[in-house]
C-alpha cells in the first residue's frame, strides 16, 4: 500500500493508498465523518462510514482534534463535490499525536497574536499560499536568469566597508575587527559581472531602520543582476522582460494559491513587455498636477510612488533622476550630467517600489571624484576602483525586492505575510 | 551586425559578429596577432593580420595590455587548430580601455596576494571554472528538491536564541537585544515541515570560530532539507540520490571547467547510489585498527574523518554516534538509547564530512528533558517545543555544507577557493 502526497492523489483513483498528515478540520452526521486531511502538498476529504469500518477507527475519527497528527488508509475515489475533486474512502486510522488545544482555532485571531506563533500560523491555508508563490517566484528568478545565460555568483554578507553610511547597518565584531551585515551585493557583482559578464547574487540583506512601515523588514530577500557591457537601455529591456516573466509564470504555475488568495489575477494578466517609462521630471509634473509638494532633486517617499504608479495600468519606470538623490556609482546622463541613467520600477496597484537600478560609473577619475564629495572612505573603495583601473567596461544592473513582489502578486498589504519568518522592529522571535 | 558571446560562436561560423571583452593572453609573429579574448562565457581567439586590416587596427593590437577591455568584430571561423575549435579573423578592433600593469601577472603569485586581490582573481580560468562547478552545484541541489517536491522555506538568518552556546556565534545588536547570526536553519526547517511536508531552506550561515583550517570558513552557504514523516533510513535514502545527482550533474555539465580543474573525474562516476554504511562503532574499530587512539563516545576530527573516507570509493555514511557528542534534538536509537540516529557523510580522497543529518527528537517529554540536560534556555525554545505538542510527528533532515561539496568535485584543497568572496580569520577584504 503505496505512501501517496495528496497532491498525487488524482493517480491513485481506486487505489487503496496511506496519506500521512494533519487533521485542518472536520465535520460529522451521525453515521458518517468528514476529515479534512492536510499533507503540506494539499488538504483532501477523508470520509469515514461508521457501518464500513472496525468500532475503534470511527472512534479515533471522533477523538481527532485540529493539528493532530494521523495516518489514514483508504480508496481514493475521484468525487466532484469534494474539495479538490477526490477523497478518501477510509479503511483505517492511526492517530500520531492527538493536539490539544491548539492556539490558532478558525476564527480571527490579532496580528500580533499570529505573529507570536508564526511557527503554527504557517500551517492555515493562507498563509500557506502566499509562501507557496514565494517559492516560485524565487525559482522564477533563477530560472529566468539562468536560461539568459547569467550565472550565480555569491556576494559576501559580512562587508568590512559601510557603503552607504552605517547608520542603518546591523555591526558585528570580527575577530576585533568592525563588519557590517551586507545591505546589497552590488559592489562585489560589478567584480564578478567583470569576470563572467553577465551575473547576479541572490541572498539576504539587511537594514537596521528604525522604521514601522508596511514596506520594510530588516531582513529581506534580494536578487541583483549585473552585466558588463550594458547599457541603460539595455537594462530597462531587461528589467521588464525578467519582471514579466516572474509574474506570468506565477500565474500560470499557482493558480490554486491565487484563488485561496481571492487575488484578481485580470491586472496581472497586463504584465507583459514594453512597460511605460516616465522621467523623474515628468513624474515630477504628475506629483505636482496632484497637489504634492515636492521640488526637483527630492527624492519620493511611498506615497508618492503609490500616486505615479497608479496612473499607469502596468509597472511604471521612472528614469533620470537627479544624481544627488541617487548612489554614488551611477552614471551621470552624457547629455545632462545632474541627472543618473538609474530607473526605479514602481508596481501597480499600490505596491511601489520592486526594483531600482542603474548603469554603473565607468570611469576612474568620476568614481573617485563621487567617492570624495560623498565622504566615503576612501580606502575601503580601493578595490572597487581596481575595476576602473584594470579593463573597466560600461555596465549595469539591478536589485529586486524578493518580498515586495510576493506581496504584489499575491495582492497582500504588509511584507511581513510574504516571508516565513519575518523580522521587523521589536520582533525577532521566533 | 550581432554582439555575441563566444559561448555561441558555433552558431555564428562564416559570419560577421561582435564580441565584447578583455584580452585575456596575446602572441604575435611579424604580420599577424593572436589576441586571447574572454568575455565570462569562454576564450576565443582573434587573429589580425595586417595586410587585411586597417593599420590603426593592428596598432590598437600592439597596443593591447593583458585585461585591456575591448570590442572586436570580425568573422567567425571554425578552426579544430584554435582553442576552443573557433576563431575570430578580426575586421575591426576597438580599444575601451587600457589596462596599466595588472596586477596577476600570468606567474606565480602566493595565496595572500592572490586573496588580497580576489576580485581580480576571479578572472582567471582556474578560479572562472570553480565558481563555474560551484553555480552548477547549486543549481542541482535546486533542481533535485524541486523535483522531489521539496518547497523552499528561506530560514532566518538573524536569530535570537543561542542553539548551541554562543562562543562561535557573530553578535548583534537588534534595537537594544541580542541577536545572532544563524549557523542553522534547522529548527525554523522544523516549523515548516509540519505546514508543508518537505521542505528545504538555503542560505548563507555563519561560525565565528576562532581556526584556521582548509576546512572552515566563517561564512559559508548551507542546504537543509527536512521532511515530516521521514524515517531514519528515508533520510539517508534520499542523501545518497541527493549527492549523485549532484555529483553526475556536474561531471555532465562542466567537463570544460573539471578538465581546466585537471580533475580525474573516474572517482566521482562512482558516486552513485548505494553508498556504504558503517556504524561509529565499526568506525572506532577502523580507527583503532590504523592506530587512533580515540575513545567510545569522542566526536571524529578532520584527521579521523579522511582515514575512515580512504577506506571506501564512494562516500560512506557513519551512523549511530554517542549522543553525547552530537546536538541535543536528535532521535535515540530505540534499540540503544546511548545512540542517536544521525549520521554524517564523507567524501572520498581525503574531503571528509559534507553531510550531517539526523532524525529528530517528536517525543515532547524527551525533548524537554534533552533540552534541561544541555542547560539550553527553555524560553527561547517554546516555539520549538510547540511542534512537538500540536501534531507531532517523525521527522528528519540534514544539512549539506555547499563549499565542502565544492571543493571536493573540483578536487581543490582549501575552502577559500569555492567561493567568491570568502570570510577567513582576519580575512574580510575585499
Amino acid at each position: 500500500m503505496p505512501n501517496i502526497y495528496v497532491s498525487e492523489a488524482s493517480a491513485y483513483v481506486d487505489q487503496e493508498t496511506t496519506i500521512r498528515g494533519w487533521l485542518y478540520n472536520k465535520r460529522s452526521s451521525g453515521k458518517i465523518q468528514f476529515l479534512l486531511v492536510r499533507d503540506g502538498t494539499g488538504i483532501i476529504q477523508a470520509v469515514i462510514f461508521k457501518p464500513e469500518v472496525p468500532a475503534e477507527v470511527f472512534q479515533h475519527g471522533e477523538e481527532l482534534t485540529q493539528e493532530s497528527s494521523l495516518v489514514v488508509t483508504g480508496t481514493v475515489r475521484k468525487d466532484d463535490r469534494a474539495p479538490g475533486g477526490y477523497e478518501l474512502l477510509v479503511k483505517d486510522l492511526q492517530i500520531v499525536q492527538i493536539a490539544q488545544d491548539y492556539p490558532i482555532a478558525p476564527k480571527e485571531h490579532g496580528v500580533g497574536f499570529l505573529m507570536e506563533h508564526r511557527h503554527l500560523w504557517l500551517r492555515s491555508s493562507r498563509q500557506h499560499a502566499v509562501l507557496r508563490v514565494r517559492a516560485q517566484v524565487i525559482k522564477a528568478c533563477r530560472d529566468y536568469l539562468d536560461q539568459q545565460g547569467f550565472l550565480l555568483v555569491d556576494a559576501p554578507i559580512l562587508t568590512p566597508a559601510a557603503c552607504e553610511g552605517t547608520s542603518t547597518l546591523f555591526e558585528t565584531d570580527y575577530f576585533g575587527e568592525k563588519a557590517y551585515l551586507s545591505q546589497s551585493g552590488q559592489l562585489y557583482n560589478e567584480a564578478a559581472a567583470m569576470a563572467f559578464g553577465k551575473v547576479y547574487c541572490f541572498g539576504p540583506t539587511f537594514r537596521a531602520e528604525k522604521s514601522k512601515t508596511r514596506r520594510h523588514l530588516m531582513e529581506f530577500w534580494m536578487i541583483e543582476p549585473e552585466a558588463a557591457y550594458y547599457t541603460f537601455e539595455d537594462l530597462i529591456q531587461l528589467e521588464e522582460s525578467f519582471v514579466s516573466y516572474i509574474v506570468q509564470s506565477v500565474v500560470a504555475q499557482c493558480r490554486e494559491e491565487l484563488a485561496i488568495l481571492e487575488r484578481d489575477t485580470s491586472p496581472l494578466a497586463n504584465v507583459q513587455p514594453p512597460f511605460p517609462r516616465i522621467t523623474y521630471d515628468q513624474a515630477l509634473d504628475i506629483l505636482h498636477q496632484h497637489g504634492k509638494e515636492i521640488n526637483w532633486g527630492d527624492d519620493f517617499g511611498g506615497d508618492e510612488e503609490t500616486l505615479l504608479a497608479e496612473q499607469f495600468p502596468k509597472p511604471v519606470f521612472v528614469t533620470h533622476y537627479p544624481a544627488r538623490c541617487k548612489a554614488f556609482y551611477m552614471q551621470p546622463d552624457p547629455d545632462r550630467p545632474q541627472v543618473v541613467l538609474a530607473s526605479d520600477l514602481l508596481a501597480p496597484e499600490g505596491y511601489g517600489e520592486i526594483i531600482g537600478g542603474s548603469q554603473r560609473i565607468h570611469d576612474l577619475a568620476l568614481l573617485e571624484r563621487r567617492i570624495a564629495e560623498n565622504n566615503l572612505p576612501r580606502e575601503a573603495f580601493e578595490w572597487y576602483l581596481d575595476l576602473r583601473r584594470y579593463g573597466s567596461v560600461p555596465h549595469s544592473g539591478f536589485g529586486m525586492g524578493i518580498e515586495r513582489v510576493v506581496a504584489w502578486i499575491c495582492g497582500i498589504d504588509h511584507l511581513r505575510e510574504v516571508i516565513p519568518f519575518p523580522r521587523m522592529l521589536y520582533r525577532i522571535y521566533p
